[in-house]
C-alpha cells in the first residue's frame, strides 16, 4: 500500500548544529494534537530507512522528528561505540531544539537509546515505544555472525535493501511479500537522500551493541527505574535481536504493555504497518499513567 | 466499574443433556454479529468465575455461551483428569447445541482444553482467545505447593473470593484494588448461583495440569499445526501459569498475535477488562486469514 499523503517523502532533511556536540541531520513533519514523537533509528539505518507507509500514518496525529545519531547520514562528528554516547547526542538534539518533552519510538539500536536516554532524563520522554530492540544485557542481540543472518549477509546477490527484505522478515511467503513492499514504499524517496552508512557506522555501531550486552549489579535492574508507559512490539521470530529480550521487557518493566506480532522479524513494524500504526496511535493517544490502552 | 446492562448477572443458567456425555450447565446471552463465542473456564471455576464486566463488554457483538464442564457447577458427570477428556465433553455439548464452529476464549485451564478441541476437529473455532494459559509441554503451570502460591493459599484468614484476590493480582497497590473490584463484581449475582468446586474437581484437574506438562516429541510441535487467527493474552507476572507459556505460544503458533499487560497476574482479562474487551472485540471483529488487528 502507497502512503496517503506522502509527507514522509517529501519532508526535506535539516541540519541543527548544536556547541559541544554535532552538526545533525533531521526531518520533521506532520501536526496534530499529539506531543511530537521522536524516531530513533536501526543498524546503520539513516533517516531514509523508515517506511513512509508507518511514518506517513503516524503523522497524522503528530509531530515525527526523524534524526540522524553523530557520524550517520548527513550528521557530522563519529559514531559512538556506546549506546551511552548515542543517548548523549540525541539529548543534546532535542535540547537544542528545545523540546523539553516528547514522545519516542525507539527501534533496534534506537531502542536502546531511548532507555538509555530515559535513564538518565526520566522527563525527556512522556511515553516510550520500544520496537525489537532489548534491555542491557539482554542475549542473542546482533550476532551477524550466526548463520541464520551470515547467509544472507555473505550471500553477493543481496544488495542494498534486498539484504534488509532478507533479515528484517521472516522467510514465508507471507514475510517475504511483506519485505518486498516494503522495500518499494522505502524507494519511492530519489532525492534529498541520506548518505548511506558504510563499514566505519557499522562497527562502532557492533562495538556498541557488544558494550550493551554486558551488566553489572542485578540483571535488568535498571529497568525497573522506567515507570513511563512504555510499548513493546516485536517479531516473534526476530532473527537480528531476539523476542525473548521483549519478554524481558515485558517482565522487567513496571509499566509496559507488550505485543508480539506473527509471522514476523526484526521488521515487524514495517510489516503490519497499519496495524503498528493503529496501535502505536492508540496508545500514544491516552493521556493516563498506565501503559494499557 | 459497574456492568453497563446486566445481561451477564440477569442470565439464567441452562442445561443440555447429551448422549453419551453429560448434563451440562451453561448460560447463553448476547447478540450481534459476530460467531457466538464460547468460553471455557479457570481451575475450580465455574459459571459464576466471569467477571461481568468483561462478559457484558463482550456480549455487545456477539452471544456468549458460558459452559461448565462434566462435573463442574451444575454439569453432571465426573471431572475428567486430562485435558483431552475436558475437551471431549465441551466438543460433546457444542455438537449438542447444533453449534458447527464458533469463536473461542479459553482461559487458563480452558485455553488447553480450547488447544486441543481445536487440534482434534480444526473447523469447530474459527478465532481462538488464550489468556493465561500453556501449551502442552509447558512449565510452570499450576505448582500451588510453590511458596508464592502456597503463602495465600494456606492463609485460614483467605476465604473464597479473597483467594483468588490474592492470586489472580499482582501484590501491588493497583492489583490488590483491581482484585477488590473484581471480587465485587463477580459478588454482584445472588441468585441462580453455581455449585462451588469441591477438592475432588481441584483434584481431578490437578492431574489434567500434570498430565499436560508432558510431552512427547517436538516440544510444541503440535502448536505448528495451529493456523487459525489466534489472540494469546497474560499478565507479565502470571503466578499461576507462568507467562513464559505464552511467550512460547507465540514462538510456536504460527498465527498467534500476543499481548501482555503490564502489574498483572493470572486474572489480567479481569484487571483490565476494558481494554482487554476492547482487543478481543477489534480481534474478533477480523475476517481475515490473520491473527493481525
Amino acid at each position: 500500500m502507497s502512503s496517503k499523503n506522502n509527507v514522509s517523502i517529501q519532508a526535506t532533511t535539516q541540519f541543527l548544529e548544536v556547541k559541544g556536540g554535532a552538526r545533525y541531520a533531521y526531518r520533521r513533519f506532520g501536526s496534530g494534537p499529539g506531543l511530537p514523537l521522536l524516531l530513533l533509528q536501526h543498524f546503520t539505518g539513516t533517516l531514509d530507512n523508515w517506511d513512509p507507509a508507518l511514518t506517513d500514518a503516524l503523522a497524522g496525529g503528530r509531530e515525527l522528528i526523524l534524526f540522524d545519531n553523530a557520524g550517520l547520514g548527513g550528521s557530522s562528528g563519529d559514531v559512538p561505540t556506546t549506546v551511552a554516547g548515542m543517548a548523549k547526542h540525541a539529548t543534546a538534539f532535542l535540547d537544542g531544539l528545545g523540546i523539553g518533552t516528547c514522545d519516542v519510538l525507539g527501534f533496534s539500536l534506537g531502542g536502546m537509546v531511548a532507555q538509555q536516554m530515559v535513564l538518565e532524563r526520566p522527563r525527556i520522554f512522556r511515553r516510550l515505544i520500544l520496537v525489537g530492540t532489548a534491555p542491557r544485557g539482554g542475549e542473542d542481540i546482533m550476532h551477524l555472525e550466526k548463520p541464520s543472518l551470515a547467509k544472507h549477509l555473505q550471500d553477493p546477490s543481496n544488495k542494498g535493501y534486498s539484504v534488509l527484505q532478507k533479515i528484517f522478515f521472516t522467510p514465508t511467503v507471507t514475510g517475504q511479500a511483506a519485505g518486498t513492499a516494503f522495500v518499494e514504499r522505502v524507494m519511492q524517496r530519489t532525492k534529498d537522500l541520506d548518505r548511506p552508512s558504510g563499514p566505519e557506522v557499522a562497527n562502532a555501531q557492533m562495538a556498541a551493541f557488544r558494550e550493551w550486552e554486558r551488566f553489572t549489579g542485578k540483571r535488568f535492574g535498571d529497568l525497573r527505574e522506567i515507570h513511563h508507559p512504555t510499548l513493546v512490539v516485536n517479531g516473534a521470530h526476530d532473527e537480528m535481536i531476539s523476542a525473548i529480550n521483549s519478554y524481558w521487557l515485558a517482565e522487567n518493566m513496571p509499566n509496559a504493555l507488550t505485543l508480539l506480532y506473527p509471522d514476523a522479524g526484526h521488521g515487524s513494524l514495517f510489516q503490519y504497518h497499519d496495524s503498528f500504526a493503529r496501535h502505536a496511535t492508540a496508545f500514544l493517544s491516552e493521556s493516563s499513567e498506565s501503559a494499557v490502552y
